[in-house]
């Protein structure tokens, strides 16, 4: 895509996402060039156009989201216009830094992967999170009988509060029990790695386990899915086509501008604090929602991490040459959001992040 | 339904499945009434109809075949006329009892739940039994690619002479790094419990693994479903309703009349030796086709077999009373092929054989 389709948003809000964190590590399949400033979802005001871009114009309040893109932990950062969508004016910048992978992913493996259909049963395993979050109220929202889990008292009141029917605390040592009185036609399942085998005794013939998340390996008895004919399905939004892509993000806008969609910041972090959001993220227990980075305003130069190495280097940013603002000449490629220095070579993974390589990503 | 709609049919031949070992263990999800007679795929010429069949006249070929039914391994069996299909002549009996579970379950797998499309690639792990031989017809007809799996030289030469386009050995330590050189679409497994993690590292994107046997459970990565947002499907005939078995039948009907269908009767054993075939189907090593029991012309009684013994009752059967041939009553419910003395009490499941209950059942 060429820069003439590309749109330059002035940041306002970046959101944090489990995936960040594996870039930063070094640890995910697929690593970006260095240097490059991280963020996936984000949202601010268009700052200047493309020459072919014809959705937007200057000063639209816009969110933008891209797993294959980046950028927007940052004072300014360019997406090709597909990629960019309005933000409906009754979400605050950092209510719309978090619709992007969040309820993209819910509604691409509820509607997309699942087929949901009015009145099935509906698990959201681990239903605190951002994607958790997503995928009941979007649950809601398409007619199914929602039933969450969460680890704390505080992720229970907010799943609640959003919407399930009915939540379960999974530390609770007989909430499977409780759990498998009714089974489900959807299991959304956010740590395949410790859910995965049980998930394949709750369901209903023809029961569909989504998996959005996992962090290792598990055993589960494949008998468990002949006998009602169900069936475990990944979900990545990665792999999603352009065509699926542009249904999941139509799909997302006219709800949110309807009203319904809501995402719940849990925090917001300063700018300074993003290596903080990178290990909260992954790290705290009990997810309340979504975690986000104010971007806006600039107090200095955006952070550069390097994957690979460990500790994030927030402040080795300022050794950098001054950044660019970037170009947006037709025809050329995307621009660089900082010069081209050669990147340094990539570490090896150290073993003990090893772990990391393997968690969820959304 | 009533008997006005059942067609009594004289057996020539009996199917032998895993199915029917394990309902003789006594280990199956679901054990018949005692006393009941084995056999679930037949062949054989229409005796008796009800009323109210319209679909056959007497001395009709046809094969029967019913995951819910039993009853083939005799000289007589009644089943519902949706549960009989006419035989083509280029068939013979014992090839038309190994069209039932065989090629219905290759069906179901490849059409109706792997969706199958012209030109995928297709890896049938476990080629050479009843179902994986018609799994590899089935692909070819289908416009597929189609690799199989054996373990000795003659399973692989039979896979190769079934129209598979590349055979490997699965003993071969190796056979893994040689099959993965190119992924699969589509993978039909007969022993999920020892494939099923490779088999996820073996799928294109959007690929889809249909499990059609499992004897335990298995260990694997989720990740590897969400990278490529691939798929495991669990399958089981007993599972499909009414309209899928139609849709079924009609297809497989229509092709072996048309003639690429043609089952490989690896052995045919006489009736008395039918507790060998149950032992055969099991615990031979490398299948070579489908085995079926002779059930005309009839020397004497059926065998009849009573669930949760370990020692077929071949002989015990000639101390029950004469075997009564079944009424066909407009209106009554199913006929009972033998006197209704009341079953003795379920023994518990011995624990050696607890293994066989997860056994593959097609």
């Amino acid at each position: 895509m060429s820069g003439c389709q590309q749109v330059l948003i002035k940041m306002h809000a970046s959101g944090v996402n489990p995936v960040d964190t594996y870039i930063r590590e070094g640890m995910y399949a697929v690593l970006p060039e260095l240097p490059y400033v991280p963020g996936k979802d984000g949202a601010g005001v268009v700052e200047a156009l493309g020459t072919k871009v014809t959705k937007f114009k200057l000063e639209d309040r816009v969110f933008c989201s891209s797993t294959s893109r980046h950028g927007t932990l940052g004072r300014l950062a360019t997406f090709p216009e597909a990629a960019v969508f309005p933000l409906g004016g009754n979400l605050s910048f950092e209510e719309g830094a978090c619709l992007g992978i969040p309820y993209f992913t819910a509604y691409r493996a509820l509607v997309q992967k699942a087929s949901a259909k009015k009145g099935e049963r509906l698990l959201v395993h681990g239903a605190s999170g951002g994607v958790g979050l997503a995928a009941v109220q979007l649950g809601r929202e398409l007619g199914l009988q929602v039933v969450g889990t969460a680890g704390t008292d505080e992720g229970i009141s907010l799943v609640k509060e959003t919407g399930a029917h009915d939540v379960f605390n999974h530390r609770d040592p007989k909430y499977l029990k409780k759990l498998g009185a009714e089974k489900f036609d959807i299991i959304i399942e956010m740590l395949a790695n410790v859910n995965l085998g049980n998930d394949l005794t709750l369901m209903n013939p023809r029961g569909r386990t989504i998996v959005v998340g996992s962090r290792g390996a598990t055993e589960i008895n494949p008998r468990n899915l002949m006998q009602c004919e169900s069936a475990v399905m990944g979900v990545a939004l990665g792999t999603a086509t352009a065509e699926e892509v542009a249904e999941v993000s139509a799909a997302v806008c006219g709800w949110h501008q309807g009203g319904w969609v809501k995402p719940k910041v849990h925090k917001v972090y300063s700018h300074d604090e993003a290596a903080q959001a990178h290990h909260d993220i992954i790290h705290n227990k009990g997810a309340q929602g979504n975690l986000v980075a104010a971007t806006s305003p600039p107090p200095r130069q955006p952070p550069v991490f390097h994957p690979g190495s460990h500790q994030p280097s927030t402040t080795a940013a300022t050794s950098l040459p001054p950044r660019q603002p970037p170009t947006l000449h037709p025809g050329s490629h995307q621009p660089s959001t900082t010069a081209a220095t050669k990147p340094p070579p990539r570490q090896p993974p150290a073993l003990h992040s090893l772990a990391l390589l393997y968690g969820d990503d959304a």
